[in-house]
């Protein structure tokens, strides 16, 4: 599997150890990994806490997105969707789009190369979790 | 003038008054306060410390939207826009958006009530904070 995709699926499995909602995120500029995170809403108790906003967090003020590529295991819903067209990042990795279709339309519609890989590991472990606690996923998605 | 944007007004002049951008935000539901932020990327280093990322981040786990209002002393970039549809927060009131258009076309496509107060105490403040640090404010909507 694609090394960085796999990364993302590590944060994803240790937010589900800690409680979380499990959706793990790197970003790639140039072929190195400059930022990594996961989905924290539950842990921090923080709502804007998703995969790609933590890894955007976590990854700092590194100036210029040029050349980044953002992966997440799960195709990014608008929120992240905006932070990446804001951000000028060109292009998204997912790990799938079954249990979330996202905003892959709006990402494309403003430039974005959109790749989904389509992952039965990805899809697994969030249709398990939605299963489980579909109280917090809805709540993750503002779909109260 | 209206009071939630005079609060917002508050928020944008702490954060000057801190060396950060001065763009400020206060998040409405039924006609009270439940949350108020500022931009921080410059205070805490933090490049997704949006003014209207730091007030749904404070408001904390509200559950639903449903009813809010979000004040912002500038129009929401994509980032902001993107949280404000993905959560369904429906109506958005801005200071001006003079110093930067920001998504106001993709909040109303998605069915946000825009507002733009047009207001000169914004549009001053931003404007000479903009033509003092304009690498900040670069960095800030990603344009680097």
């Amino acid at each position: 599997m694609d090394l960085f995709m796999k990364c993302a699926i590590e944060e994803a499995e240790a937010g589900l150890q800690e409680g979380g909602i499990p959706i793990g995120s790197v970003l790639v500029r140039n072929g190195r990994i400059v930022g990594r995170g996961r989905n924290r809403r539950v842990q921090c108790n923080d709502p804007i806490l998703h995969a790609e906003i933590d890894c955007l967090r976590n990854a700092g003020r590194i100036g210029s997105y040029a050349g980044c590529t953002l992966y997440s295991t799960l195709m990014p819903c608008y929120l992240c969707a905006g932070a990446i067209v804001q951000f000028g990042i060109g292009k998204v990795v997912a790990g799938e789009s079954t249990n979330f279709s996202g905003a892959r339309e709006f990402l494309e519609s403003h430039g974005v190369e959109v790749l989904d890989l389509d992952l039965d590991v990805c899809k697994a472990m969030m249709g398990t979790f939605i299963e489980k606690h579909p109280e917090l996923w809805y709540e993750d998605i503002g779909d109260l």
